[in-house]
């Protein structure tokens, strides 16, 4: 097949990779029907983060129509349009019993999903049957394999609750899926913090109430000021790094809750959280946990979190999209094959 | 009156000190019955965290009877017997309101609690009137002033729920009191993490079903066996150092949260957290909030908390009951007029 494959840092590649092939009975192979690149992805680009042996193929998120089957599939049918959570689980281990599919023993990740076909394991528990995958809904359904249901993990574990007032730090796609989820969620206040129009714009879309395009400590005495000094009832951390952290703290009232979703890169401001009593929840989104919610908010049109896809690049375009991500000239780039 | 006077590390003296004086009409003078030494009193006696302008008298637990009254104090009266919390909350500020008085806006700590009298604020809001002050409650009573509660916090926001496993990391008379906490609050089993054979003993009086007397990665692999690979459902972090914190989120099972209460020193292992969606949660504890239900706990006789001073000393020997707890000698002193 063709596929994204990435050999190095900044150099990514639409070329002939290996065609996926069944290995375990619980899992399926999909053609993929649309994918994207997500910030994490951009880490192996810049060379920030360690991208394994080299050259591979790339890409975690995607929609994709099912090909072929593994042995003990019983659930999902040849034909079904899925969407794959970028990562799956067994759903039967301790882990995935107790609600953190994300740390299911037997987790795989998706490897090629910015390629023509991708290997999906766990199909009968991981992956959500599309009712309808026309044009128009396809941007919501692949969100929903990555960064709505991360957003969402960010608003759960913050404890958003109905009539809250919530600030959500970063403007990435997450961090407006977060706004999407608090405001879903039943928050009264969603206050996004945001440097960029056109982020602010989506976010206002999203149902962000207040918007506050100033950082650091600056930032700290807008949101106290829309707070009556008190500071947020939730708090969404949505980038990762020691600044960032720091402002989900500096943000959030006596008692609240930091959800975080940010891989971190950077100190944690751990003596705030003690002398103020703000605790911290989240971590890797357990995807498959909250699709079959999300599916139906997407279907019923509840929510549409396809508007984070700001660019709309053939699949063989894969290292352009990666360029304009990088350079944030688009928000989040969407791959057609 | 005379009271307990640091003067730099290494450096408690008992000697005469300036009469407290009711500067605001919300405040009480008691006349201490019984005082003790806190954890957090010797890091200031062992110069690890800076003292405040010395000398100053020390000390913030006690159990006193009230001897002077503001004018605005109602609901407390001359000669009642008062727990005092170690930090006392206003009750009206959003924090209070919001069940977090620890982060009180007016906050105000009890100053010579090893001293003749100390000056408490908030008496209205903040003192718990004891019905029953014999010799033999008393030890029970005083730990009410910060260690029970401070105990009870971490499992609470540990959210410890009948029937969970929970393990504890720290074997102080804070630890120990979490570990009353955990099987107070239902925990099926309370794994106490102890090397010192009279804590342990302690520990399993206070309800510990299990014992682990190692430490780091053998710890982990002991909590392991214990939990069937799975970890511990909630975790109590009543240290504060690297290692403790460490060990904490080594045997948290995914989807956990730690509760700490040992004022944080040293590294916080954030990507534990994030890879295993493992949440932290506590702090100062807010101590006027469950004092009332602890009192009644005390006076009926389902806890005894008291088991926590295995010295008694008097007052005017306070230097001594520091060097007792500096060297480990002792686990928790208690200082009689």
């Amino acid at each position: 097949m063709q596929a994204t494959v990435i050999h190095g840092p900044g150099d990514i590649r639409w070329e002939e990779a290996p065609d996926p092939v069944i290995m375990a009975p619980h899992q399926v192979i999909v053609r993929v029907v649309a994918g994207c690149v997500c910030g994490s992805d951009l880490w192996h680009y810049r060379g920030e983060a360690p991208a394994g042996r080299l050259p591979r193929t790339i890409g975690h998120e995607c929609v994709g129509e099912v090909v072929e089957l593994g042995a003990d599939v019983r659930r999902i049918r040849l034909g079904d349009v899925v969407v794959v959570p970028f990562d799956q689980a067994c759903g039967h281990c301790a882990n995935c019993r107790a609600g953190v599919d994300s740390a299911c023993v037997e987790a795989a990740f998706t490897q090629s999903g910015q390629g023509e076909y991708a290997l999906v394991a766990h199909a009968d528990y991981s992956l959500a049957v599309v009712a309808d995958a026309t044009p128009e809904r396809l941007p919501a359904l692949l969100a929903l394999s990555d960064v709505m249901p991360t957003g969402w993990h960010a608003a759960v574990s913050a404890r958003v609750a109905p009539g809250a007032t919530v600030a959500v730090v970063g403007d990435g796609a997450v961090g407006l899926c977060g706004v999407l989820a608090a405001a879903t969620l039943g928050a009264e206040r969603v206050i996004a913090l945001s440097r960029h129009e056109p982020r602010q714009a989506i976010a206002r879309a999203f149902g962000a109430t207040d918007v506050v395009a100033a950082r650091g400590d600056e930032a700290t005495a807008a949101v106290a000021e829309l707070t009556g000094g008190i500071g947020a009832d939730a708090v969404l951390e949505c980038v990762g790094t020691a600044e960032s952290m720091a402002t989900a703290f500096a943000v959030a009232r006596p008692g609240a809750t930091v959800g975080f979703v940010g891989v971190p890169h950077g100190e944690f401001p751990i003596q705030r959280a003690f002398g103020r009593n703000i605790g911290l929840a989240g971590g890797v989104a357990p995807v498959t946990k909250y699709l079959p919610t999300l599916l139906e908010h997407v279907e019923s049109g509840r929510i549409d979190p396809g508007l984070v896809f700001d660019a709309v690049l053939p699949m063989s375009d894969s290292a352009e999209a990666y360029r304009l991500m990088d350079e944030r000239r688009a928000i989040k780039a969407m791959l057609l094959p």
